[in-house]
Parts: C-alpha cells; structure tokens; sequence
C-alpha cells in the first residue's frame, strides 16, 4: 500500500490515494447504542414534551405485555413529580410476574436485548428497545441512573433493586447498590423509576391522552395516573375477562423471501425436507408438503441444510400455487366490535353522534409470513364538530399511536380514499376529509412493521395498505348506506307529510265552497300511501337511559303483520324488551325480533323498549330490519338481509324490480379483495 | 430460585413463578442485522419499487461523498437489468477514490459501521448502514451475493473484487472470490453489484426522479443512467466547480444534554477543564472558557475525567448564559439561490410560471450541537397546474426525499403555515396548500435527524421546525409582495386606461356638442395623473431568448430623471445590457443600474436588453426598482430597498406618509425569530 512519502507519484494522484487511506483509518464499528443515542429522534425521543410520552409509553407497554403473558388483570400505576423546571421524577409499578434477579441488568441496560422479538405472536414490544432507551435518556439528559425493582411471585422470594446506567460505547449495563429488600403493596410486580428532562402538556399527545387510549382498548387493566400538580385519575378496569392471551405460531409460508427459507432450513432441527416443511412453518400439512416438493422436485428425505438456491426458489414458486390456509388467528387479540363502539364512545366524551357505523373486522393476512387483522370503526355526526378535518385514531397491538400520524399507513388509507361516495367533504377526492366523524382503525399483528424504533406509524407495505382501505371502505359503506337511508326517509317523510296535510285541506276548502261537511280521508290516504310505515323514535331520559320507540303504521287497504328485527346492545337491555308484548326472542349477539300482528288498515300499532347504561347510545334507532311483508310497501325499514342467522323465520322473497341499493358498492369491494 | 417442581406453594403462584422464570429462559440478545431484517421497512426496503429505490440511493450518496471528499468531480454510472418477474440486476460505478482492499468486506457487509458516523460535517451517507442494508436485501430476496469491486489511486495499485453476503446472525461479511484484477476505464473507483427483487417503475417516486433531482442540486456530478429497456440517460455535469468542501468541526456547545458533557469530560484528551472547553468545542474561547468555569464554579486546572454531575449541571447553565457565536458554516453545503432557483425550473420542465420567490438560505442554527441551514424557495403562477395542492420537493444534505412526505418536518412546517395570508389557497389555514406552486425545502446539518434509518423524513425538533417555518415565511413573504404588487398594477392599470380613455372621449363630444376642435388633453391628463409610470413587458422570442423592455412615461409636469434597478441573471446577459444608452454598471450578483435622464412631461423613453439562455425565464421583469424620485410619484416600480448596496446611489428620503407595506409583516417574522 503507497504511504504519503511515496515520492513516485505525481501529487494529485499521493493526494487521492491518501484519500482512500486516509477514510480507512476512519473506518470503524458504530455501537447500537451511541448510534441511537446520537439519533434519538429515531426512538422517538426528539421534543421534551415527547420524550416525557415515550418513557412512560415504553413502561407501561412492557406492563401490559408481561401480565397479559402471565394471564394476571393488569394493575398498572404511573406517577409523575416535577424536580424543576425541565427534570421530571417517573414511577411506573405494574403487579406483572415480575423480573427474575439476575436478568434485570439486561432487560433494562441493553438495547436489543429481549424475549418477544423471535416469538410470532401478537404483543406490545418486540424490539427489546424501548425501555432501555429510555433509561438511555434518562441518563443523558438528567445524568442520574434508573433505579429498578422487582419481585417474582413466590413466598420465598425476596425483592430486588438496583441503580442501572448504560454504558453506551460497549451497550451493557453498568449496576450499582444491587440489594434485595422487603417488597411492600402489591404481591409480586415490577417498578422502575428514572429521571429524564421534559414537558409535561396536557391535551392532545398528552400522557393522560395516552393512557386514556390505552384503558379503552384494554378494558381488563386498571391504570392510575398521579400528574405532577398531584391530581388523580383512575382508569377502572372495565371487565375482569382477560382478552385470550395469543398463542405463539410458526412462520406462514406466505410471503417468505428466499433468503428467509434458506435460514429455516439450515437451522432447522429437522431431518427431512418434507418433516421441515411439516413442522417447522404453519398451515402445512403432509399432503402440502409433499405436493410443494413433488411440484419443486425436491427429493422428501433430503436434509434440509443441503437445500441448494435453485431448490429454494423451486419450493418458494410451489407454495406460490399450493392452496394453503390463511394464517391461524390465535397469535392475535383484535380489540372487537364491542371495544371499538365503546371506544369511540369514551373519545366523544359526552358528545351525542348521529351514527356508529357497525365496526369491520377483516379475516386474517399474512405480510412476510406475519399474520395481520384490520379493525375499522367510524362515527358520525351529531355533536361532533364539522367545520375541521375528521379525527383519527389508531392503534397498533391495543397501543394507541399520537405521533407520526402523517407517516402512517392508516392516515394514508384514509386519504387515498374517496370519501366524497361516502358523505363525506373531500378536495379532489383525495387528503384526509373533512365533517363531523371520528375514524378508528387497529392493526394487530405478531410483528407490527413501524416506520420507526419509535412505534409511532406503521409502515405502506401494500399488502396491509390494501386491508386497511377494505376495512375502511366496509366500514364507509356502513356509513353511507346510513346517510342514503336517512335521505330517503326525509324525502318519504316529506310526501307523507304533504299527503297528510294537503288533502284534508283540500277536502276543507272544496268541504267548505259546497256547503257540504268535510269527508273522511283515512281510506284516501291509504290508497295513495299504500304502505306500512315503521317511524322510530328515541327519546333521552336522563343520563343513561333511553325510550325506544317504533311506531308502524298501515296505510295499505289490507290487515297487515310485521315482523321488526334490530341488534341491541346487550348490556344496555332491561326488562321493558322482555316484557313487551310483540317480542320474540334475543341472540347472544343482541338480535332481537318482534312480531306485530294485524295491524289493521288506517291504524298504527307501537313497539316500545327501553335501553340503559353507557353503551345505551351506540344503538342506532334507524337501524330497524323487517321480514314477513313485501319489500316494495314498506317504508322506514330495511329488508332483512339473509346473513341476519335466525332460525325459523321465513323472509319474503324480494321483487325482481327491487334493487339493493348497496349492490354495486358491494361488488367494487369485492373487486378490491383480489386486487 | 423456586422450581416448577417446589410443591408448598398454590397452584397459581406457581404458574406465576413459571411465567419470570420462563420470561428469563427467552431473554436474549437481538442482533442489529437480524433486527433489521425483520424489520426491513425501518431501513425503507417495504414495498418492491422502493426496495429498489433504496439500493440505488444508497449507492448513489456514497459515490458522491466518497468523490467529494477526495475532491474529484464525480462520475457515477447505474445500470439495471431485468433478469426475470421481479429479479433486477444492478450496477453502480463510480470514478471515486477506492476502497482499501482489507476494509472492503466490513464498508459492504457490515450494519452499523463507517467512517462518517464520528464527523461533524455535512454528508450525505452516516449511518454506516445504508449499503450494507442493500447488500443484505440483495442476499435475502435473491439469494444471491453482492460482488464489489474497487481499485484505489495509485499506478502500482491493482483492483479487488469480491463476492459478500451478510451472516445476519454475527453482523459479519461471509467473502468468497477475493481476488485482484486489472482495472479498466476509470483510472480508480468503486464497483457495486447486486442482484434484488423489486419493481421497475417510471414517474413519481423513480429512480429516474432521484437521479434527476440529484443532479439538480450536485450540478457537478455527471450521471449516466441506463434503465432496464437499454435507454441511456445522462444528466451532464453542469459546472466543473467543486462545492466547497464541508470542515469537519467540534461540537458547538448549543443545547448539549449533561450525558454529552459528562461524556466528552471522561474521554477528553486534555488535562485541565480550560483546555478542554477550549479545545474540543466550536466557538469558546480562552475567554469564555475562564467566563462558563468561572460562573460555574468549576476550577480551571480540574481534570476534565473528575468532572461531577452537579459540576457538569453548573457548566451548561453557564453556558446558557454565556454568549457563543453562532457555529460556523464551513462544515455545511448549502445548494444557494441560484441552484434553488435553476432546480425549480427543471422540475418545470419546460412550463412557464409567473414568478420565481427569491429563494431563502436561513443563518445557521444548532440542534443537540450540530449545525445546521434551511434553505426555501417558491415558484408560482403561470403553467403550473392550480387545481391540486401544492408541489413539495423535499432535501437533505443535497439528497432528494421521495418518500414519507407525511412524516416530514418540511411537510408539517408547510402544514402548519397559514398560507390564505399569502396567496394561496388553504382550507381553514392548515394543511398543505392548494395552489399553482412548488415549494422547495432544502436542510443541511452536519447530522440531519431522520426520523428512520431509511432516511426518507426529516423529525421534527422543535428548533429545526421553526427555521423551517421562518425560511418558508420570508419567501412566502416574497411571493405575497409580488402578488401585491400585481394586485396593485392592476388597480393603477385601470384606472391610468380609463383616464386615458374616458378624458379624450368627454372631450370628443364636448367639442362635438360646441362645435369646436378637440382640445390637446396630454397636459390635462398629466395635471390629473401626475405620476411617473414604469411599464414593463417580457416579449418570447424563440424558446430561449427574452426582450426585455421598459417603457417609463412621465405624466408630471416637469422633466424628470429616473434611475431604474433590477437584478438580472448573470449567465443570461448578452451584449444589448452593456450597449444600452441607459446603461450605468452591473455588479456580481447581477445587480444592475441604469439612468433615464431627462424625461419631457406627456413623453415617454425606452430602456430594452435581452436575456438568453436557460435562466433568462427565471428574471421576473415585475421586479423593477427606482431610485431619484419622490416615490409618492412613481408606479409601476417599487422603492430601491435601502441595502441594494450600491455605492453612490442616492436614494431620495420618503415622505413621512409613504409605508413600505411589508413592515407589518417584517416585524412578525423578526418576532417569531425569538420564539
């Protein structure tokens, strides 16, 4: 190699060799960990106000996952002091299954260090980042340690603390004053306290927006939250039914790359091709696997490290054609109808909307042989605001997510969406729309691909971005065909109206021009009506309680029955539905169904329950189903559609002439899916 | 450690003791390369048009910051080739300074390691990440190695080539065929080759769009691009001037965390605290040095390793207080006006706009101790299509941001600004504007903060935000006076066309009406007006020619004399400035003086160049000053703005009623200055 003396050489050509030598000896090994801490803004700690967020998010996400994994109701405590003007004092104490002694320097000290990163199931942190980050910056900015402390269950045990700083040249911990000591409060649990430099907002992207978020959509914890001013709040657990804790799988085949299968094969266990295939990936059976390999021709007893590029290639083209199941969803917890309803309803605050479009939950995909479900749910209207863009709310693995919002796949589902097909304002059909409605959309996944360490924004990969726009588009649908339903029933209310008042006055004028006395009309309006009309209405009395009333009225020359069918929150019932005389029966799932016998002609008959508690509210009144009677007289109600499940009842076959209105928008998703 | 066999205890507990010690059993270390590839959407490679993207990107930075820092002009060749469905192969070369044989291996098959991670000053590759990555995805989605190659300056040298794959579980380069060979075509480089799956895609987000808005703002590289249909594409260089080379500087003492402090402390080479601040920080002097240690109460002679906490907390509040220059700007690369502007016209491609912003280069900043510049510029009006929002185009350290636009602070500042105030359009005064304009945004820092290691956005540090904010103020600033103004020609236009058209009518039909000769008005309209009228006009001729003409009328009653002022584009001048009468000087920046003597009240005089060449449409003829008269009777023109700088121009004083009507919004951005 020429050195700088190198007299031989012209100086321009010394001078550039030096430049290759020179940057050799510059070359050299970055650590993880002063690589993250010279680009903090990655983990998501940029602005004071955000680091204060992610510390505490990283905490009680941990939390959350390692009670869920010991099947223990989460108690999750978090407690925030001011020292002075930018240093903050955190506490977070959860009743998890605690830390065993000797791991507890690496589970906090370490970047990259962790248990959930090689299991395919769903859970919070997978990255073995964030809470060693955090004491990173605990460190960094207030150069004080993090002081950890944790109790295993088990009489015997004793607690254990210990002072944590990060050596971040070499990413180890560096422990002082590591003692055992007397656990008090809870019976087993872990706690860590840090200081770290902040600002502490309230708000938007506030901690009490964090945590709030997080209680909805895991209403089987308890969080307590103590702010710097010493105020309070609790976030009661809502139900003592832990969500089914998800069940680790094996990777699905769908979507590996190459690189991928020839990793499993060389440190696979297995024997033989065909037991690899069987055993060590989900969804293959043994006819599967022997198809794959007969079709890559790949001999079955071959050893799976022998597998050579062009036998990979060869299986990965046949699993391509091999019919192979979707994924399992046990590794998964979606959040549910329910939860969402529920969820949107806590956000409103004591806002009445006009709608809760019924959430979607879509079957399982897998992207890179990782399992994905999308949820969706939409409000609409009432007192929500309309003058500002729509609200959104996403979550990730039942964490909310408050930053990056414009980096996201869902904020980017929803903007490449047309919203103005779905009654909402949009420019051009493109951007986020604007009216008085709250989007809400979960993606749950065994590995959630974040655009960033930090967790903030789930990454475009087009498979998911595709999902997350069905969902979205079901879900508008929903929505849509609520809005259409309430215009056709303004414009219907508006003939019945005219009809109602025009002709006795009519009948007056011309009654009063022959001197003649004025006429009955009932029968008239019948003959121009001719229909039956369900007309609901929902009247508030008190905080929580709710009179729903259906009044069906015959305007038909014949005796008429009716059969009215709606899905009822069920922990809203109360013994009104029991006891009414016209209902049926109930399902698990809250689908009611009345009868209304003999109505006769000009006569109305009335349907009247009541609804109680919290979620009272999310039941939508026009949401009124019939079956028994033809499509074409009957007005304020729907047709039931044939995927309503009850046994039993007959459903009078539609004209040829009567059109779902909703059966073109059905076949554009549908065209989606296989997009 | 209790076992699952120790029988005293419940069954649940024992379950819960189960759950620590199995959590335990799992924990384990996460390498940064298998972390990666399972989580290849943080380093951008999600979708397969993007894979491919990167990979080139990444290549491509690294030709040009090899070349540079060698000071070589830089030719850098790509090639890719289809190979089958998704299966490209490609080539980047480039005429750099090579790469040592023995660091080869670790520079292609090694996360996390570099020679630009440690520098503070402005590159465009840091990580140490990039190629590597690209590498591994090539490994992973084909199976196929990467082959390298690399001949360093020198007559005696040979060249190297080697085929690398990444052991993912080690971070480690697995090599195969090292070998020498000679060297052909350019006399020293680098050679990359890699195979990938991706998807070849034209348009918005393509490699050619990378490459072309890379060559916009590196004029002195020179690309040849040849796509996977055999087309070649070369983006000439434009100048042979090296930009100068960025310094590599000390950290600035600005906003630093006490971790950074302590840290430096204990790895300090320096013996006393004095020489320390002195010596391994930008901009403190000996005096400051005594002044911060002296607040602080800190000994001059301490060691720098025996530094306290509390010791280090008293510093940096003495340095809060202290006041230190600003960091110095040699370490960064702005692109500057001129590039700004000639970028803008490229991406025009050929449409006219109405009006080119003078673009905005910021004073430079510091975040966490790195420097840093914004840069903003704005095109508006003409060809550019209104109907849609605004263009963005997004840059880093001279690298075009395609991607994560949403996730960008150069997005969230343009979102956040009200742009109604001016001129274009905006939906309650949020989001990103609607409008005929692109807006450009360029940051340079010693370490851009990205929000990912894909490097597509910048995060949002709140001091960065707001330099952004302020940059795009000034040149929406720019842009609203020229909307004024024209706003305002309008107005004087018309009511100039009215007088001159309805004065000689009513004097039409008076002397019609009396019977007598139509008197000469040219007097009585020049009583009425009493203005000196500046009228310009752009006349095309041939695609890259410009007549340039102004007319000045003089409707006053006395001989005036009238010094005009415009800044014209250097490179665009030919002969007919330097020949006109009028003519007085021009100084570098292609500010330019004439002098209209003597101007007869009721005539007028001509003053006429022209402009050739590509930039002659960026010379925005509306931008006319004068200087020698009242400007209470001038239009058309604006008042030569008090630091045009010319030497010996007198500038007449205002009158006290005569406001500039910019001041109002000066004084708002000088006040958000010091938010």
């Amino acid at each position: 190699m020429p050195s700088e003396n190198d007299t031989k050489k012209p100086a321009a050509s010394e001078k550039k060799t030096a430049t290759a030598v020179k940057m050799a000896s510059k070359q050299q090994e970055i650590s993880v960990t002063e690589f993250f801490e010279k680009n903090k803004q990655i983990l998501g700690f940029d602005s004071r106000s955000k680091s204060l967020l992610m510390g505490i998010k990283e905490a009680v996400d941990n939390s959350l996952d390692a009670c869920e994994e010991a099947a223990i109701l989460p108690d999750v405590d978090v407690t925030i002091d001011r020292l002075n003007d930018e240093d903050y004092h955190i506490v977070i104490e959860d009743n998890g299954p605690g830390i065993v002694h000797k791991m507890m320097p690496n589970v906090f000290g370490r970047l990259l260090y962790g248990s959930r990163f090689h299991a395919l199931r769903q859970s919070r942190g997978q990255q073995g980042i964030g809470i060693s980050a955090t004491v990173m910056y605990g460190n960094i900015t207030t150069g004080k340690p993090a002081h950890v402390e944790s109790k295993i269950e088990g009489e015997d045990e004793v607690a254990w603390g210990m002072d944590i700083v990060i050596d971040t040249k070499a990413n180890r911990p560096i422990v002082t004053n590591d003692k055992a000591f007397t656990w008090e409060g809870k019976e087993h649990g872990t706690r860590i306290a840090y200081t770290i430099k902040g600002r502490y907002i309230t708000g938007k992207q506030s901690i009490f927006e964090y945590l709030r978020d997080t209680a909805i959509v895991n209403p089987h914890a308890q969080i307590v939250f103590r702010d710097p001013e010493g105020k309070r709040f609790t976030f009661e657990r809502a139900t003592d039914i832990m969500p089914p804790r998800p069940k680790e799988i094996k990777p699905h085949p769908e979507g590996m790359e190459i690189g991928d299968l020839m990793k499993y094969a060389s440190n696979s266990a297995q024997k033989t091709m065909n037991t690899f295939l069987k055993n060590d990936f989900s969804r293959i059976t043994d006819r599967l696997a022997k198809e794959i390999l007969a079709k890559a021709k790949v001999k079955e007893d071959k050893k799976p490290a022998d597998l050579t590029r062009e036998e990979a290639i060869a299986i990965l083209e046949a699993i391509k054609t091999a019919k192979i199941m979707a994924p399992p969803t046990d590794c998964l917890s979606p959040i549910g109808d329910h939860l969402i309803k529920k969820g949107l309803m806590h956000v409103l605050d004591g806002l009445r909307p006009e709608y809760y479009a019924t959430p979607v939950t879509r079957s399982p995909k897998a992207v890179n042989g990782n399992p994905f479900v999308v949820e969706a749910g939409i409000v609409y209207g009432g007192d929500i605001p309309s003058d500002g863009q729509v609200q959104i709310l996403r979550f990730a693995n039942r964490v909310p997510l408050l930053y990056q919002q414009g980096a996201c796949a869902i904020t980017k589902a929803i903007s490449e969406m047309d919203w103005r097909r779905y009654g909402l304002e949009q420019r051009g059909g493109k951007g986020i729309p604007y009216g008085p409605a709250i989007i809400l959309v979960h993606v749950a996944s065994t590995k959630v691909p974040f655009t960033s360490e930090g967790k903030e924004a789930v990454a475009g990969f087009p498979e998911l971005q595709s999902e997350i726009g069905l969902a979205l588009r079901l879900c508008a649908r929903n929505l849509k065909s609520h809005l259409n339903k309430m215009e056709r029933k303004k414009k219907t209310h508006a003939k019945f109206e005219i009809v109602q008042e025009i002709l006795p006055d009519m009948a007056q004028k011309a009654a009063d021009h022959l001197g003649k006395p004025v006429p009955n009309l009932d029968r008239t309006i019948t003959k121009i009506m001719n229909v039956v009309w369900v007309e609901p209405s929902v009247e508030k009395k008190g905080k929580n309680l709710r009179v729903i009333k259906y009044t069906v009225y015959n305007y038909t020359n014949t005796k008429r029955t009716l059969r009215l069918h709606a899905q009822v929150p069920r922990e809203s019932l109360n013994l009104t539905l029991y006891s009414n005389p016209f209902f049926l029966d109930i399902n698990d799932e809250g689908k009611a169904n009345w009868e209304i016998p003999d109505i006769e002609p000009s006569m109305h008959k009335e349907l009247m329950f009541e609804l109680s508690g919290d979620m009272a509210d999310t039941f939508d009144a026009d949401d009124i189903y019939f079956s028994g009677l033809n499509p074409v007289i009957v007005m304020g109600a729907e047709l039931l559609p044939g995927d309503w499940g009850i046994k039993g009842m007959e459903i009078v076959e539609s004209d040829d002439d009567f059109v779902n209105e909703d059966e073109e928008e059905e076949t554009e998703v549908e065209e989606l899916d296989d997009e």
